[in-house]
C-alpha cells in the first residue's frame, strides 16, 4: 500500500532499531482519510471470504477495524482489557503481553458477540511479537468460529509474530512489511 | 437522535438503576452504520465551530470520535491510558477515575498533537460522573487550545457530570439524555 509507505517514510519516527513510532497518523493521532483507505484495502483483500465479523483489541486496533467493518458492512467487536464490571456471563478471555507497555493483560470478549456461525477477520495496527494476535486467534477458537485471517497495517517482518502465525496455518495479510529498522533506516520488504 | 433512542430501547440492557449496557452496538460490539450516523450528527451540531481537532480517550470513545473526524475532515487524537513507552517528551496528562472499571488512570496526550491554535471538540460515548470529560478538558487547557465543546453519545442526566461541566461554562451536546433508569425503565428526557 504505497500511500501508507509514504506516510511511514514521511512521519514515522524511529525510537530504536526495534520500535517505530507512527502515532502522528495511526495510533495516537488518527488521519481519518488514511484510516478509511486502510479499511478499504483490508476489505478488498478479504472481499471473497464472506467475513461476518471483525475482531480487534482495544485501543489502537479500533479505528482500522471500524473502517474495515464499514466497508464490509459487518459488525466490529473489540476485545476489552481488564474486564469491566459490565462484562458478565459467558466471556472468552486470553492473556496477552504488551512489549511497548511492558504489561500482561487479560483481553475479553462477551460470548454472545462471536458465534460458531461467524467468519471472523482479525484486524490490528501492528504485528510484531504477535501476542495480541495470538490472543485474538485463541478467542476465535474458544468461540468455535471460523478464522478468515489476520489483517495488520504494519508487520515487523524481523520479529517472529507473523512467522509463528503462518506456521500455525493462519492467513496473515500485512498492508506493509518492515524488513529492518537498523542503522536509523526504515527498510520495507 | 431518534435512531439512537430506538437502538437503546431495543438493545440496551439495564444492569442496575445506575448502569445501562449498550455494548451490542456502541462500546464492545460496534454497529458501523450507526457509528457513522453518530459522527454525522456530531459534525452537523458543531459544523459552524471551525473545529480543527477531535479529542477523545481510549477505548470506547475512539469509534465515534473517528467518524466525527471523518465528517469534519480534521485529525482525531485519543488520549492514552497508562502511558506507553513510545510516548515521550512534552506530554499533557490528567488523572481520571472510571466508575465502571473502579480504577484511577492517568490519561496522556503528546504535546505536539494539540497546539494553542487548535479548536478542539471533545467526543466520548458516555457522560455520567464526568471524570473522563473533565480530564480531557484539563488537557485542552494545558495545551492552551480553544475548547469548542463536548459531544457525548449518551448523557446520564441523573448523574452530575453534565451539570458540572455546564456550570463551568463548557458547551455539552448529548445526542440522547437519559432521565432515569429506575424501576427497570429507560426514560429519556
Amino acid at each position: 500500500m504505497e500511500i501508507l509507505k509514504n506516510k511511514i517514510k514521511e512521519y514515522g519516527v524511529l525510537i530504536s532499531d526495534q520500535v517505530l513510532k507512527v502515532d502522528s497518523f495511526l495510533n495516537h493521532q488518527l488521519d481519518p482519510e488514511l484510516i478509511v483507505d486502510i479499511g478499504r484495502e483490508f476489505a478488498a483483500i478479504f472481499s471473497q471470504d464472506e467475513v461476518t465479523k471483525i475482531l480487534t483489541v482495544e485501543a489502537s486496533g479500533i479505528a482500522v477495524a471500524l473502517t474495515t467493518a464499514m466497508e464490509l458492512k459487518v459488525p466490529c467487536v473489540f476485545a476489552k482489557k481488564n474486564k469491566p464490571s459490565t462484562l458478565q456471563g459467558n466471556v472468552y478471555s486470553s492473556v496477552v503481553y504488551s512489549f511497548t507497555k511492558n504489561e500482561t493483560v487479560t483481553i475479553s470478549v462477551a460470548g454472545n458477540y462471536i458465534e460458531p456461525t461467524d467468519r471472523v477477520l482479525i484486524i490490528d495496527d501492528f504485528l510484531a511479537m504477535g501476542s495480541a494476535s495470538r490472543g485474538l486467534v485463541d478467542i476465535v477458537k474458544q468461540a468455535d468460529a471460523a478464522l478468515v485471517g489476520v489483517g495488520v497495517v504494519i508487520e515487523k517482518g524481523f520479529q517472529q509474530g507473523g512467522q509463528e502465525l503462518r506456521s500455525a496455518g493462519v492467513r496473515v495479510e500485512p498492508l506493509v512489511t518492515i524488513k529492518s529498522l537498523s542503522e536509523g533506516i526504515i527498510e520495507f520488504e
